[in-house]
């Protein structure tokens, strides 16, 4: 029998609870799947005397990161305290103490996947990091092994749970986007500061390190586009659903002409299609290749048992190679510099929703303007007056990003023009 | 730069020609997903001088396996040719003359996976078959690598696209199977004798090879019951729609109190399942596990270039490692000798359409037998009366298949009885 590896573990939250539990109880299993017996050597937490619900033995726990790196037992560090610092200081030093790592750092990996898989080369051990993106649903590894053979040309996507959930409720329910969003705070779907989900951002870094990964070329966090739902009303869901579409926030980003664009927002999405139907805190992760079309990854994208998951396959994974005698490296190219496209140039389908005083000629002043900016109109629906105040839900052909943010510019100030209430880009 | 890693080719069919295709105008796209070029050194064909479309150069033809097995330059063979024999002989020769197989042959891998693979460790080689199930679509990788850390406890898939193919038409355009058989037969989607698609062989196949790596148990094809979509009609689709169904040749497999069952058979599946929405020649494989829940892979289950890109995803992953000197064997894990159900233990829910005629007393004897039976109705619908003969649905809750299958032989007994039309199983 193969020597036993040593595993430690950085953050004792939700993820590194079901992590630990895991260990423990699968202990027998995982010895079966990789050869050797995977020891949870350390934990490293805050507050070694806390009282906490799992059974962990009290010696296992340590306060200093020190002990976990001066530990000659641990090959393998776990790091899921999530955040840029200290996470990035102690990935760093684990690599360079030649110690695997596998994390599920989503923020730590977009904005510095490069330098520390670069690292962990120069080391000669491995980083891996599945947990980051879609949770416990696998892409990662499909991306780098069995998509190999293929140029990937888009990823289309739900990678933020919360945001899904919201959505997903809002159109259910016909409610409105504050009222959910309390609601989904007390269910525990929402943090009590719900930025990073609401405004985009953690779908941004998922979309920002998977793209990176599919088009071999960094694509930063804030290379992507990014815009959130906190201004979807359920208005926009009634007439949405009329069009035969479903609201979404999708993360999408393709290379072109040897250019990537990315980016995260609400979407009007056909209902014909997969994602338009995933609901609830689920994740789906559509990606097109040469040879194969579309793929479609559905499943939980968060929680303590799916992230788990995910980790303990990074972590059973490189234990194998261990198990083994040789450490195979991972082929994350992340070499070429394909230049990132500006939102501007973007062009789609718009949908904008006016509301305007109910009088002759305001329809007329719209649609010069558009026509001014070469927008040409695929639908116009006029919905009921109320208080001498119309809405009108004007649906474009494609055209171009800026061009139409400059004609809702114009239309914001014509005199009839009580607001815009709201425009969202359309996809198929 | 490392040394050329050498690969032949056994078929030259629809699957091998789009292989050849990749394998020479990505050359260099692969040598740096390597670090190692792949050269097609050989490829085995029945007539080295007949005409093709394919642009590759003549001498590389053989007719003769011996030419392969024989050549020190290859490294890989891959087997694209299909069915038992002369496959199986020609993969046991490479494996004995220490070369790695790639193979799509789901017939050969059902039938004799875990030999294979035990004789493939006993080289030192690998035997990998990724694209024997579900095609372009991921899902062997995922299972052995994303699901280590998992026990997975069911399978729920739509394996064959000709059969989904033909589904879905009869579903949309509400026509009878024959029908919609003959124009998949001209438009290349069926073959010309399509027993072994209709009949859910191919399916079952599929099922096997994923089970039993799922499992870790071998389940061998005949262990799959199996019955094929040749009886369901527009008349069944039609009703199934009214109650909200759809229906799909369902693979199913499940690991429960150590006992496997696998059967694949035509299937009510409600309208809200993700697999109930997959239209035409895709496949979708939903794997159920302790952690994850339910995590869905969709997309191209045929086709020349998705196939390719599962073989190729193979072929890549073995030049990796003799790329990097080391050759990692997979962890194929079929040795747990777990039980097999008999589908006659089935509990499940029943479709049962009966004509019969419109007398009374019908339905009380039809339930008399059912209550007999131990089967309790959920929904009972009389369709429109015609001629006389009155059209019986009858949706049933879980019930033992062998007393259904008892009971429907004393209904078909009955004199007011002209024939069960249709008993289909159900699936939430």
């Amino acid at each position: 029998m193969a020597e036993d590896i040593g595993v430690s573990l950085l953050g004792l939250g939700v993820v590194g609870s079901g992590i630990a539990e895991q260990l423990i109880a699968k202990e027998h299993t995982y010895q079966q799947q990789v050869g050797s017996k995977l020891v949870l050597n350390h934990v490293l937490v805050k507050d070694k005397d806390k009282n906490r619900e799992i059974e962990i033995p009290q010696q296992l726990f340590v306060d200093s990161f020190d002990e976990i790196i001066n530990d000659d037992k641990t090959s393998i560090v776990i790091e899921v305290i999530g955040g840029e610092e200290p996470a990035k200081s102690f990935i760093v030093a684990a690599l360079n103490n030649k110690k695997h790592v596998v994390t599920a750092n989503k923020e730590l990996i977009a904005k510095h996947g490069p330098e520390l898989i670069s690292l962990a080369k120069k080391n000669n051990v491995r980083l891996l990091f599945e947990a980051s993106v879609a949770g416990g649903t696998p892409i990662i590894a499909p991306v780098l092994r069995d998509f190999s053979a293929n140029n990937i040309t888009s990823i289309k996507a739900i990678l933020n749970g919360t945001t899904n959930y919201i959505l997903s409720r809002m159109s259910t329910e016909n409610a409105d986007y504050f009222e959910v969003l309390k609601d989904a705070q007390k269910l525990g779907y929402a943090e009590s500061d719900p930025t990073n989900d609401v405004e985009g951002i953690d779908a941004a870094y998922k979309l920002a390190i998977l793209s990176s990964l599919s088009y071999k070329s960094f694509v930063k966090d804030s290379d992507v586009y990014c815009e959130g739902i906190t201004s979807i009303s359920a208005k926009d869901f009634q007439i949405a659903k009329e069009l035969g579409y479903e609201i979404k926030l999708i993360a999408f980003s393709e290379l072109k002409d040897n250019q990537i664009s990315a980016r995260v927002h609400p979407t009007l999405i056909s209902k014909n299609e997969m994602l338009a139907n995933v609901h609830g805190v689920l994740n789906s992760v559509q990606i097109e290749t040469d040879l194969i079309g579309n793929v479609l990854f559905h499943g939980a994208g968060a929680g303590s048992f799916p992230t788990a998951s995910a980790v303990l396959a990074d972590v059973i994974d490189i234990s194998r190679n261990i198990s083994s005698g040789f450490v195979y490296l991972d082929h994350m190219n992340i070499d070429l510099n394909s230049s990132i496209g500006d939102i501007s140039n973007l062009s789609t389908k718009y949908y904008i929703r006016v509301s305007a005083n109910d009088e002759p000629g305001v329809l007329s002043r719209i649609s010069t303007i558009l026509a001014d900016h070469q927008i040409s109109i695929a639908s116009f629906i006029q919905k009921s007056s109320h208080e001498g105040i119309a809405e009108l839900v004007i649906m474009t052909h494609e055209a171009l990003e800026r061009s139409v943010q400059e004609a809702l510019n114009q239309i914001k100030n014509l005199s009839a023009v009580k607001a815009i209430e709201n425009s969202i880009r359309v996809m198929n």
